[in-house]
């Protein structure tokens, strides 16, 4: 593993001096747009792809290739690619045997830069398909051209929605930026978050990343970062083949006030088999996800529920401390979540100050503020606003505020929600909303989300998520040692010199010690009887 | 702790003797049923109860006492408790202070033996509440009646749905029985579970639990266990009072043949703050809740999303080992799910026997029968059937199956969810589905659901459950010690001669070994110093 990490570390350092990026303006913002492959027949890929981009925000041009078809879905359609214009992006839904000759005919003739190539049947299937694609990307690179998939989904921005799939979610420019490994995987994020109010800015399936990878998306995403950008990323991994561009990239958006949550799926020796087969990636150990990802400043998640409320807390305000006061009118929700937050390392303090009595006599009898805020089932919409009101101007030890209210169906609860959107307008405190009606309050929650919110149905997995976010250490807590020089020579002659793959303990030590990764110290022994005595100096058993 | 164990256990005992149960056939099965405050608005619990109760199952006879109305909602109506005839069971959704003088006159004078008060501002508001409903309790124990509440949501089976809210869930003799310290919370769950296909059997709302606690229901349905009882239990409790009433009958439940999961709230001291608040409950240490729950053979819940998916497994067929195969047509979902499970303890073991090649077959090429089972996006309904074929029949080492299907929005999958669904009822190997394309395919999925099916949508939220599931003890790993016999008089006599409640260590250990907990050997020592010499006896540092 440290080989790998350093010879991709060289590797890497010598890609930055060429500094070739390897996204262009052509795949992010076309102005022409051809879909070879394009069809009539909205159930499959190509035809709903054309469907797809047709009815969504595209403004350039697009044109369909199909040697079948005179006219497809009132599109200019070409018998071949022979025939086209120029064009900025390409995207191919034929099958992989027939991607090689249409790229190599569009990038040397139609000086086509850009390509999405939406087809399975390459490196995922066999070592033939290792070679297409291989081929394939020579090809392209060799007029510095750019390849998302093959075997994806496509990708979707503001400019333009060119993914096959449904449901095409609500484009925000401060939404998602989702990058997967799994075009599915991609389609089953949105669908899970779309119900919650979650809103994307771009979807990217990168498939197999024959070139173009989750690292090479965050590196644009870094490179092209500005005022406009989204600040909030969701990642979808199965395999990172070049960790150190991964923690450059992930760690400099960071840096740049961005927030990363992540799924690396394959950690488990049966899943890095799962993982092999799907997009033919190679199995990392969970250990070493979890300490890059803390490392780097990303939230480690285990699966899409977790991603989603992760990323729905992302979109919320920040929270400046740990403290958080619960409000609401269903006593058993606050305690699930007052123990959730509690186990986790945040806090609900108690509230015990002459303003917390203050509060009191406007609630009912009965009702309780030492925290969580109980305003009882009969709580008002004026209540809950003069709770909120009273966290955010006269509890000063309160830093997040949740607001848990639901409904049993005996009245309409819109008012409330609309206290509560309000509020969370304009309070500098973080409110999150804790909707858990759904059958009930379903028009309220619908009205609710149509504000640009996110709700959390489920209390104690907001909980979690609000504690994964609190334990992921901060870049602040986690700087990187600025003296730290890596010499690449040395570097490069210790691995040079390796025999057989592996490095011997002298050869490891003076490596492991120059990347500053602090050491016990070792000792090289003969075998075990000889272990006696270096053991007993080192001072432990 | 142990002194309150204990003097439960003798509490226990003296009431095992009377044998006195409080929960009776007048509450479960009445064949007439008061409304005291039953009213015309429907946005009031009164009026709201009596609605859904005639809209319901209840085929006896209802009446209501309302002194301000001739006629509510078609129903016989009385000024005064005075005026009714014999009722089985009265329902009180006056306010509190109305409650005693009105349960005074039905007991009495009315012979009425069942209680159910919805109304709040009880025990759980101040001191005053708690004397009332001590008082309200003596009047009805002198009856020999039983009382549910106050401050709940009332209770519903297959005979009535004696409650407030909405939703009303499927009613079916084999779904969930579900238990309740929280109104609001048994609300929230239903909301959650209902969407998913979980049904109820009972839903019991026990508030404050004045008379009967979520123990007294478990004793009931313990001691009323037969044939034609539902096995699945789902709790949420604040307060544990009798632990050992609550062990015995869980306990006994389990090895009847029954499922549990429970929430235990206010495990955390913020939480215990919290949940005093709401319903008086004390705080426990999450330490001793999870013991308890080993012991007992119950499946620990934080809260109620695990809750949901926990009961869900439980309706399926019961799991003989611990290797799954996984099918999917989406190898995102295949892996995230692989590592949950892996992560958990139980496994995805590698398939490859010649069966394997066989069935690779049937399949698209590029299809990964290794296990996960990956028939690719193109997979058809036909080749989902020979796989689980194989699955039973073929591959002995496979215990279980989970299937993902979702749907990328290019044809419907209804024929997929056919051949799911025959599968399910044929194979005896449970199979689990997760449908995540909760959009893309949500009639689909309805169709699905409407055969009695319960979905799981995210894969990673069943792994972990399945795991849950699996490592807890099962009560053959967990027998009780049939040789030890408690001597009430000794642990009555030792407890009496407590000076300050506390106990002295010479007190204590006979205790500890005598209700057969193991221990080490342990030495009473002066300050400090004196400790050396029986450390070093014991051969720890």
């Amino acid at each position: 593993m440290l080989i790998n990490v350093i010879s991709k570390t060289i590797d890497y350092l010598h890609f930055c001096k060429k500094f070739k990026l390897m996204i262009n303006e052509s795949l992010i913002n076309p102005e022409s747009i051809v879909i070879v492959g394009g069809s009539n027949h909205l159930n499959k890929p190509g035809g709903k792809l054309l469907s797809n981009l047709l009815r969504g925000s595209f403004k350039g041009s697009t044109s369909v290739v199909n040697p079948k078809e005179t006219v497809v879905q009132n599109v200019k359609t070409y018998k071949s690619v022979e025939d086209i214009e120029f064009t900025d992006l390409a995207v191919l839904a034929i099958p992989a045997k027939f991607c090689l000759e249409t790229i190599t005919t569009l990038a040397n003739k139609k000086k086509v830069k850009a390509f999405i190539i939406i087809s399975a049947g390459f490196s995922e299937v066999n070592e033939m398909g290792i070679e297409l694609e291989q081929e394939i990307v020579k090809v392209i690179e060799a007029v510095n051209g750019c390849l998302i998939g093959p075997n994806c989904i496509g990708i979707l921005n503001n400019n333009y929605q060119g993914v096959f799939t449904t449901p095409i979610p609500k484009l925000d420019p401060k939404g998602c930026d989702l990058i997967s490994g799994s075009g599915a995987t991609a389609v089953f994020i949105m669908e899970a978050g779309i119900p919650l109010g979650l809103t994307f800015n771009s979807v990217y399936s990168v498939g197999n990343s024959a070139q173009i990878g989750v690292e090479e998306v965050l590196e644009y995403m870094d490179n092209n970062f500005d005022n406009s950008s989204s600040k909030i990323k969701l990642l979808y991994i199965e395999e990172i083949r070049n960790p150190v561009k991964f923690y450059t990239h992930a760690r400099s958006l960071i840096e740049k006030g961005c927030k990363i949550a992540a799924i690396k799926a394959g950690v488990s020796s049966a899943g890095g088999r799962a993982a092999s087969s799907h997009t033919g990636a190679l199995a990392t150990s969970d250990e070493i996800i979890r300490a890059l990802f803390r490392k780097t400043g990303i939230v480690y998640c285990s699966g899409r529920a977790e991603l989603i409320t992760i990323g729905s807390v992302f979109t919320y305000k920040e929270l400046t401390g740990k403290n958080f006061a619960i409000i609401t009118h269903a006593g058993g929700s606050a305690v699930m979540l007052t123990d959730a937050i509690s186990k986790g390392g945040l806090e609900v303090p108690e509230i015990t100050s002459q303003s917390a009595d203050d509060l009191l006599e406007y609630l009912y009898p009965g009702s309780s503020v030492a925290n969580p805020i109980d305003f009882l089932a009969t709580g008002t919409a004026d209540q809950l606003g003069i709770i909120i009101d009273y966290c955010e101007h006269k509890f000063d030890e309160i830093d997040g505020i949740i607001v848990v209210f639901g409904s049993p169906g005996l009245f309409h609860v819109a008012n409330v929600y609309k206290v509560l959107n309000v509020k969370m307008d304009i309070c500098k405190k973080p409110i999150f909303p804790v909707l858990p009606s759904i059958i009930n309050a379903q028009k309220e929650i619908e009205y609710f989300l149509s504000k640009g919110r996110i709700n959390f149905p489920d209390e104690v997995e907001l909980g979690k998520a609000l504690c994964a976010l609190y334990n992921t250490p901060k870049i602040s807590d986690n700087k990187i040692d600025a003296t730290l020089k890596i010499d690449e020579a040395t570097i490069i002659s210790t691995i040079k010199n390796a025999k057989n793959v592996f490095l011997t303990p002298p050869q490891v030590t003076p490596l492991i010690q120059f990347l500053g990764i602090p050491t016990t110290n070792g000792a090289l022994v003969p075998p075990i009887e000889a272990a006696k005595t270096p053991t007993q100096e080192s001072g432990f058993p």
